[in-house]
């Protein structure tokens, strides 16, 4: 198919494209959008797709359902002499809107300039495929693992894993393992093999404020009534004061200091400076807590973000109303030891407090997961550590992450062991947004980090 | 079509409905949305509808090319020894969104509950075509007319009418006048005939706000760069104090103080206490400047509200964005001797002097007029004033608006004449919003209007 390679070097298929390439595009495809209920078909086929490949390893697999978005678990045959390694991934993906700043399809996989493009290619596709591949790698070269292997792969981590900690409490016997491994998040830069401590948590909230029973005319009413919109954004105005330091009363109580030995590191990880970050969001200055790097802001101290805000006209032109309601979306990143539930009862009570006159006020809370923090100097840990300098030929460097993967904290709660967090996303993956992509180097060490991972993990 | 009015009340058309209400039900069904460019074609049907409609009463008819919607003028014979009366409308409506609000299609006219739900019915559709109604009624009548006559009909009102005063200044000499009588405003209550004698004016502006080149993953950047949602709430919040008082510096300088005759006048009319505010608006309670009532804020005190704001995830559930961006549309109303363009550069400076750091900030000023007062107490006043009482059978009483009818000061501006305000729009007539209706018996009451207007006009 000389005609697409052709085209300026975008591969969408054809017989340039290894099998695993061509196994993952076909997982790519599936717009398993896990927070649209519009999507809910593409998920299940999605993870249909994925029982079939895990049955065709030669893996036990089975398809477990829950009350929304199926899991997936597969395993060899387990000897008792053997570690027991569980690999975690989720199958599902993020909304793809603002759809018109996408460059390509967002469920069209495309190779340009040595990237896959596509939702969900970073986040989690392609990380998780990897460790699939890899398996399936060892299986057709040893025809056996070196360790007992189970697979849990979810559908719902994007809509925060509602299903996923009664499923580990009601399969906790057959789940039970040595260490957990997850690839879900981020390498420091290109080439940089990275392992994580720790993880922030999230709690969500959304805030409706409603004023009159309709919209108004801004001209006959304006002046008598609230504006819900003017009132929303002084509730959310509310939350920082203009360093950009959390308002909430309480919010900081059980925020675990930054330890000197890990500013010292991270002061040394080239890739995460100021400068860094300012280049790789484009935005016009570093912003936020004052006194710590932006590395120290996004790893190891909390956030409270607008997602998204929302009231009265929004098409092209003016429109003079009184808006009768307005919304914002808001999600508390949170750190070791900060509860979320803890958090969003003293978030609930700030909303309440402030809520500006002549509104009225409606607060649901969202999903939520605790932040996570581990020794990354345990056995496991060292062992990782080996995987990761053996499958890039270099030192990994230990990270915290900003982003938040609740089951982590779920699993050390319910299975009672650690997570080694083992990603390969890069700092320009674009996940959450227009353009993800995942570079083909990245996805082909996933494979040679998977083999490695299981032989070292194997030596304890 | 006895099935129609069958259904529960509800007369869409048919055997029952008068010539004057099926005219207004067809000039009704166009949808002339003047701010929302894929409506031109509509705007100009209405237009050419119009034109047929005014040329059927043997007036002399002209449709007027601007750049965007045209002018339509038309008139009667003029003799040298009459009085010359101009009355001005607009053929133009406001956007229908939230669609999902309206009760009935909102360009199918229907009448139910002794109302006419359709958009425009009241602003201005309704009150315009009842003047027109009202001279055919006279002319069919009395086959002539007490005065000399000029309608004025434009369709830009609802974007700030930019083609309207360069065309008065183009045809000052045909549009010369003694007197104009405009029926966009409101009255008091059902029933109550009022005559205004001053208008808000109106500054709008449109601010953007940029962090990031695209929109982020809210955990892996969430805290080391500013969000443009939560910028743009500090930037509206800084608009006001929590008492709704402005704090844009200078915003009150020009503002001509109440006078003790007028709040005494407003205290006694019934139907604008602060309880007939709250129940027509349906707000949880009244909210405004302190020491004034709702009436005094919404006639006589400027404002500054939010009619849209916007940015990151606007879609169900949640999505853990940092958005790239984010929105906010501005009108401020202006009371005597606020002048816009001096407004909006103090805006200007206030919103960059508040631009909170982290975020780009682009400022785009929109549309403006004039605030607008006049003496009720002048001969025409007076005449304005005999009319309505004879149309609807009390004494008027005498009132400022909320709203903004620049044009009424452009007049007073290039033609050098006053303009008699005499509006039959009801508290509940939901205008700019979802359910906009008007009263037949206010259409009937307009077409009465007219006539008795332009007889006692004619008195001098």
């Amino acid at each position: 198919m000389i005609f697409v390679l052709a085209r300026g070097g975008i591969l969408r298929h054809g017989w340039g494209m290894t099998s695993e390439l061509s196994d993952l595009f076909h997982f790519l495809r599936f717009p398993s959008i896990s927070t649209d209920s519009r999507h809910t078909g593409d998920v299940r086929r999605c993870a249909e797709w994925l029982v079939e490949k895990l049955s065709s390893l030669g893996l036990q697999t089975q398809l477990h359902e829950t009350a929304r978005h199926p899991i997936v678990v597969a395993r060899n045959e387990h000897k008792p002499e053997r570690k027991t390694v569980l690999i975690y991934g989720h199958y599902d993906v993020q909304p793809v809107d603002p759809l018109e700043l996408w460059h390509s399809a967002p469920f069209e996989p495309e190779i340009r300039d040595g990237k896959i493009w596509c939702r969900g290619a970073t986040d989690n596709k392609g990380q998780m495929l990897a460790h699939v591949l890899g398996v399936a790698k060892t299986l057709r070269e040893q025809g056996d693992l070196p360790v007992n292997l189970i697979f849990l792969f979810e559908g719902e981590e994007e809509i925060g894993s509602p299903h996923l900690a009664p499923f580990l409490q009601a399969h906790r016997e057959e789940l039970r393992c040595d260490v957990i491994a997850v690839s879900d998040t981020g390498m420091v830069a290109a080439g940089v093999p990275t392992m994580g401590y720790g993880l922030r948590g999230i709690a969500c909230a959304e805030v409706t404020l409603r004023g009159p029973k309709g919209d108004l005319h801004s001209g006959i009413y304006g002046g008598a009534v609230a504006n819900p919109a003017t009132a929303m954004a002084r509730l959310v105005a509310s939350l920082h004061d203009d360093k950009g330091t959390i308002q909430v009363t309480g919010f900081y109580d059980d925020v675990r200091p930054l330890q000197e030995w890990e500013r010292e590191m991270w002061r040394n990880i080239s890739g995460v400076s100021d400068a860094d970050f300012l280049a790789v969001t484009g935005s016009p200055a570093v912003f936020g807590e004052e006194g710590y790097s932006s590395a120290e802001r996004v790893w190891a101290r909390p956030t409270a973000e607008v997602n998204g805000i929302g009231g009265g006209y929004q098409g092209e032109g003016s429109k003079t109303v009184l808006p009768a309601e307005s919304f914002a979306k808001f999600s508390f990143r949170l750190v070791p030891d900060q509860d979320p539930k803890d958090i969003l009862e003293k978030v609930r009570v700030h909303f309440e407090t402030h809520c500006p006159a002549g509104v009225s006020i409606e607060i649901e809370i969202g999903h939520d997961g605790k932040p996570y923090h581990a020794d990354p100097h345990s056995a496991f840990g060292k062992a990782a550590q080996r995987a990761l300098s053996r499958a890039f030929g270099r030192e990994p460097v230990l990270i915290r992450e900003g982003g938040s993967i609740p089951i982590i904290q779920t699993f050390r709660e319910i299975l009672g062991v650690d997570t080694l967090l083992l990603g390969l996303a890069l700092p320009d993956c674009q996940i959450h947004a227009p353009n993800e992509n995942f570079p083909v180097a990245n996805f082909e060490a996933g494979i040679l980090l998977n083999q490695h991972l299981l032989n070292e993990l194997a030596l304890g």
